[in-house]
This record gives structure tokens, sequence and C-alpha cells, in this order.
């Protein structure tokens, strides 16, 4: 079916409403989800919505307010009472940018939280203010470390943006060599899974999402990708989740972010920043290949041509089970 | 050749009190390429004091003292007036301990070095004092973005460190596919480097060593690995660093340090971070494989183990060499 944006984000808020989230909060989840179907990640978008109100309703609703458990002028850490991600680590985002602009540099933890999203929608927020942000979130451990069979890593997004003239430059990836939306998607749609992807819960290979589900997928990048996931997952801890957090439940949120005129002139460095991509994008390709590209320039291109066109297409049985949560009344 | 480990050393030091050294900064040097050695990155030990004799023949000495040029209680910014990197970067790493002590968190960048040496050997430093630490360096262009074959990157290493009970948790990796002193040391040894790893000033995939220095290495991971090379040599222009240093000049060094007190209770997470590490050891492995490793867990046994032997083996043309440049009048 196709939707406009407008109504592809309202019958997302209405979903969120009906979860018993305020218009405001609804508002927010709604423009992340949306983000995610402007550019091109359909798994984070519409289809999320589901996922999420499957997991209110295996635990219950048991959400208590967001509040900051300490603070510093440099620091702050929250216990985001089981709300959503995009909800937390959006309060933890302005609250690194105010921490930040104010100080020069700032982190802001969160810990009882699940669902983050995409890092970087919290790292376009801290550049549209000119700071450079470092952004980790981990997860249930359903990812093995290299050489491993047994989850003990989560799928563990890691994000560096910089601001830059216009364009910030973004680099925002997963640790694991597959995320768990693709999985529980492909499982939904009756997929096999790509080789080489995941063990299941005997340690052997396998490419039936369910048994990756039950098992674990593999990390990403061989022995350094596992490295760097095993970071994440630490930094999770830092933000005071537990190191192998439930299913679906009190992952950590971390973000530092600062000023760059900490270093020298904020102006240079945005000059730098942009002209650097530009020398990368103009790097001579490999015999046969296309231009290189930026990370982040091909999400940003089709983000702009979707929201042009005004249409969003959306599975019709997607949208007939979004409308049948839309319609039930809140608890 | 079998040194003792006091005898490697000493030739170390006798090395860069020849290059102009004092004696504190000799030791510096030295107790890094010890470290070096003694962790099985030769590479990076005895053998780097030839390339430093080399880099400091070509360019002169143009050594002025390192300076801070910008501080806040938060930050502070060098410029390492052309000294190699294990001074400078020790300097930056001493001063961020001060401050993210004082403040809770704090960055410490430096432009106008060289030769950074191993980033675990500053973490170490930051753990030791119970801080967690992110650091990066950029280097010259010699590493060809995913997707080009021309030089845009450094080898540009990043660490990630964290504090535990006993021994922290470090990860350290080179963003390339293969790093300099590793061609340089192939080229001195007159061997071929494996495939795929580089390309000729042409573009063509080549294994010559002397043919790759002319032309880029690869990247490490395909697109992400690459995109985590261009964070590091944008933390580098953040530093201050030109985006594309030229050779063997003006690299950039970010190291940016925090109390985990900020987020919650130290000891608590000095206890979660070694008991995932034991987790993580403990994971099921592979079909036919060994035990899970954590990263640096090989390295560390290594030091321990040859730190107890008290024996270093050099080859006996490179200490040859070492004496030949040990017995010169500093200019």
């Amino acid at each position: 079916m196709r939707l406009t944006c407008a109504e592809a984000r309202r019958l997302a808020e209405r979903v969120m409403e009906a979860l018993g989230h305020d218009a405001a909060d609804a508002a927010l989840i709604a423009d992340h989800l949306m983000d995610c179907e402007l550019r091109g990640l359909a798994y984070g978008g519409l289809a999320r919505a589901i996922s999420i109100a499957e997991r209110i309703a295996r635990t219950g609703d048991r959400r208590t307010p967001i509040r900051i458990t300490h603070e510093t002028p440099v620091s702050a850490h929250l216990d985001g009472g089981d709300h959503i991600g995009y909800l937390v680590a959006h309060r933890a985002t302005r609250l690194v940018i105010e921490k930040a602009e104010a100080s020069g540099i700032a982190i802001v933890g969160a810990r009882n939280t699940w669902y983050t999203g995409m890092l970087s929608y919290f790292a376009e927020m801290a550049a549209a203010r000119g700071l450079v942000s470092i952004i980790a979130s981990n997860t249930s451990p359903w990812v093995a470390p290299y050489g491993g069979t047994e989850g003990r890593l989560g799928t563990n997004p890691i994000c560096f943006a910089f601001p830059g003239i216009g364009d910030p430059v973004i680099w925002d990836i997963g640790t694991s060599a597959i995320i768990h939306a693709e999985a529980t998607l492909a499982k939904r749609l009756g997929q096999e899974l790509p080789p080489g992807v995941a063990y299941d819960p005997e340690g052997r290979p396998t490419r039936d999402p369910a048994a990756a589900l039950a098992g674990a997928f593999a990390t990403w990048g061989g022995p350094k990708g596992s490295g760097l996931a095993l970071v994440v997952q630490l930094l999770g801890t830092l933000a005071g989740s537990p190191a192998q957090p439930p299913e679906l439940e009190d992952f950590g949120f971390l973000i530092i972010a600062l000023r760059p005129d900490l270093m020298g002139p904020e102006a240079d460095f945005r000059a730098n920043v942009s002209a650097y991509a530009e020398a990368v994008r103009g790097t001579r390709p490999v015999e046969g290949g296309g231009p290189v590209r930026m990370p982040f320039d091909r999400s940003r291109a089709l983000r702009e041509e979707r929201r042009r066109g005004d249409v969003i297409e959306v599975p019709d049985v997607l949208v007939a089970q979004l409308e049948t949560v839309a319609a039930r009344v809140p608890a």
C-alpha cells in the first residue's frame, strides 16, 4: 500500500498512542520510525512498531518516569524507566548537548531501556548543534564473539559524527553480521538468512532465522570486529546496563559530545571535515567500480528523494496489523 | 643475537640519545619500543629505532618544545613541536589523566607529531589510574578507502580501554589491512606482502612492499572498516592534523579519558568488566576451535613470559645497524 509521509507518520503515532504513549512521545517515536522508512531501513520503520507492540504485550507496561540518577556539570546518568530507547536516548542526547555546549565536553549514559533505534538519529541532533559525538548502545546477548557460538554480545551499534559545512560526516554501524530486526523480518516473511551469519542453539551454523534467534548471530569483521562489539558491550555496561541484558530489557545507551573549538577554530574544523569528505569521494575507484562513497551518503540521498516523492510503500499485511494495534483502547 | 631486557633497553636508549634526545626522553621512547618487543610486535620494537633515525636524517632535527596551545579545565590542545609521538602522546596522556581525575571527563589533542606507536601503551597508563579511555591517531594517507585505490586514510589505529579488577580490557587495532611498519619490514627483508592488502601507484593490486609503499594499502573490514578509518582520520583532524598529513609529519593524536564513577559506583563497574571478560573467555568455541580470547590476552601473556625469560631475540644485522647509529655523536 502507498502512503504519503503524513499518513505513514500519523499511523505510527496512532499505534504509539494506543500503546500508552502521550502525543508528544508518540510523535518522537513516529519521527524516528519515519526516518528509518525514508532512509530505506524498512526493518526499523513501521515494521518495528509491531515489534514494539509485541514487546509491551509480553512484559506488560512497566513504565516509570525517566529520571536522572546522578549528575555533574559534565555528565548525567539516567534510569530509562523501561521506556523505549527512542525516548530515553532522545532525552540523553538533549542533555548531553546542553552540557557539552556549557562545558565543552560531556557524557550521558542511560540504562533500563530497549530498542534505541538508529544512533545516527541522535548523532544528527548533536551535529546540528555543531558538536562531535560518539554514541554506543548495547543489547541482549544475541551475538557470539569471534571463535565462539554462544551469545555474549549485543548487535551493538556504534556511531561517530562530525559537523561539516552543510552535511555532517556520520558513521553508524552495527557490529554483528546481521541485525536483530533483519532476522525478525526474515522470520516474519519466511525467508532464509545469508550463509555464515548465525549459529543455532547447539552452535551449528544455520540459515533458519528462527534457529538463529534462538541461537546466536555471528559478529562482523573477524577478531577486530568482534573486539569492537566487546567495546560497545562495555560502554553499555558503563551506562549501567548488565553485561548481558535479559531479552529486550535493560539496554544501555551512552553518548559523548564535544565542541570542536576545544581543539581549535570551529569554522576551520568544519571546513576540513567537508573538504576531506570531498577528497574521499574523489578517490580513483577500483577498476570497474563506481565512485567512492562516504558513509551515510546513500541513506541521506534516499531520504531526500523519498521526502520529495512523498510516497512510502508499506506491505498491506503490515498496514492491517498496524491498524489493528492502533484501534486498541490504551490500557 | 640474544639480549637481556636491560641490554636491549639500553641499546634503544643509546640510539635515542645519539638522535638528540635527553636521557629522560630517551628512556620514555625506549620503554615504548621495549613494550613492543616484549609483546611480540617486533616491527614496532628495536627495528622501529632505525625508521626513527631515517626519518630524522631525512627531515633534519626541527624539534621545538612541546607546548599547550589552548586549554580549558576539561581539555588541552598541544603542538608536538615535531617530536616523535611516543613523547607527545605521553605528555597528552598525563595531561588528560590529570584533567579527567579533576573534572570527570577530559579530552587532549596534539598535532605536529609522528610515529605515535601502540595506543594501548597510553591506554594502560589511563587504566592504571582507573580511567576509561578512547584514543585515536591518524597518519599520512597511505591507505585507500573502500572502493578506491589511492591513499586518503592513514593506517589509523583506534583504542578503547576499560579498567577491571586486575587487568584492564583493552582493544587496540589498526584500521588498515596491513600496517606501515609491516610493509617497511617486508621491504627491508625482501619479503612479499599477502595478497589483497595493497595497490601499486597505478591502482593495480600488488604484493611488492616497495610498490605498496609508493601506492596505497587497503583498509580492513570492507565498507564498515573503511568507515572506521575515516572516523580516525577525522579525530586526527579534530586534533589539528591536516586531513592528509605529509609523509611522516604532522600526525594527530587524540585521547578522551573519563572516570567510571560519573555513571555509577567504580567498584561495580570494574567488577562487571572483569566478570564480562571471563564470560567471553568461557563462550562455547566453534567446532574444532580453541578457547575464545579477549583482545590483548595473547599480547599480555607474551609480555609476561618474555619478562620472566629475560631474553629478546634481535637479528644480528639490526643490532649492527643500531650500534652504528648509537655510536654517532649527537649534532
